[in-house]
């Protein structure tokens, strides 16, 4: 029996769309442990995590509890849980000759490398929570927007800054890339080439990199402007991750 | 012939002092390179700079060329450098036998991890700076004074905050760290124990903190209440990694 991936399913070809569960798609792939997905719409999650005894990921904007995908299941175990960090880790610990995400005891620097990216990309998610709200299925689309309205008093269709706005707000985008792209580059001096962080091997820090460019790619369309646009930055750093991920895309 | 490290004086007994300086410090000793220390008050810094013919490191705060420690001459390849990152790369790699500071190719983590740490660490220097200043020899204290007027348009005696502003920054400072201590906290399920990010093997990331929070403890004295303070958070985490690498301090 294999493990059980529980992700949340789009209009979109592949289904697979959101960055957090790529987070941990990216990780079973890599590794090459069994899995099978089980699609699972937004008001579905919290009765999904409450029958498999998973606690919530955190508190939403009005206080209440906050269930969250992605969540695995692991019959050989018996283990349920959720956070794509925390499944990470336990699959490193429960399957520790597959492919390390944390290689050379990383795991310190990787989380701090993610939480410098995701301050660094913070201007993004009015952008992109529409755009990827308009690909959900209808019983999550109308979830999505009631909860969120409920939580940040706004429609969907108020979350993307327009005119100026948008155009100061790429250029913020565009700036916290940068950053990261020089964080990147820092290892140009050493002896091992690749794209990664860590040279020719992807970690995790990679991992969740790539998560967010695959679901721009994803959300908008490889034509789009968008796409084009941060395909063209920094070299091409940021469609190459995603490009030399691509295998581990896959859904399984 | 030995290399020789450019280091700024205080009356302290040890005479060092100075964050930046000692991440040069930590790494020639912890890399075991012979090296001996040429003290440099603040005014000479430039024409040293100019007659070893190292770049300006940046800009002051009004525009002009600003030149800073730690520089390094190294006579055996005729090398002069400033910048402490850029000095740990060209030993790192000018010297591949000594132990590694970015071990495993970890630079590009490393940095990531330096500019998350320092960015959640700014509250400490409106505290730091006008005690550091306070143990200058009198002529790095004149012009030291004197260019943080120009530049900041204040005196060091009202950098400090005070009262309800002091508190507040202090606490904001001590949130700072707390985000840190989640990143070092993140290993606590590997295999490798020890303090430093990696486990039990220091590397640039721990070389910085350390370099922080040992900046402190010699302002302040071990027994101010600044570092009493400081050593009860987290653990002790933070007094613990400057311990670990307290033989690495040694001025030579």
């Amino acid at each position: 029996m294999s493990i059980t991936f529980y992700d949340i399913p789009s209009t979109n070809p592949g289904r697979s769309w959101s960055a957090n569960l790529f987070k941990t798609r990216y990780t079973l792939n890599l590794k090459g442990i069994p899995y099978k997905t089980e699609w699972v719409e937004f008001p579905d999650i919290e009765p999904l995590c409450k029958k498999l005894g998973i606690p919530p990921t955190g508190k939403n904007a009005v206080g209440g509890d906050h269930y969250s995908l992605p969540a695995i299941h692991d019959p050989s175990t018996g283990v349920s849980l959720s956070d794509s960090l925390l499944i990470a880790e336990y699959l490193e610990r429960t399957y520790p000759d597959t492919p390390q995400v944390f290689p050379h005891n990383t795991i310190a620097l990787q989380v701090a490398f993610v939480d410098a990216f995701r301050s660094n990309i913070s201007a993004i998610w009015d952008f992109l929570t529409p755009a990827a709200c308009a690909k959900f299925n209808p019983r999550s689309e109308e979830y999505f927007r009631r909860t969120r309205k409920e939580w940040l008093g706004k429609d969907m269709e108020d979350m993307a800054p327009k005119g100026d706005a948008a155009v100061a707000e790429w250029a913020r985008f565009k700036n916290g890339l940068d950053k990261v792209d020089a964080w990147y580059s820092a290892k140009t001096g050493a002896v091992n080439g690749g794209p990664f962080l860590l040279g020719k091997t992807p970690s995790w820090g990679d991992i969740v990199v790539a998560s967010y460019f695959v679901m721009m790619r994803i959300v908008w369309g490889e034509d789009s402007e968008q796409w084009k646009d941060i395909s063209s930055w920094n070299g091409g750093r940021w469609a190459g991750i995603v490009g030399a991920l691509k295998s581990f895309e896959i859904v399984i």
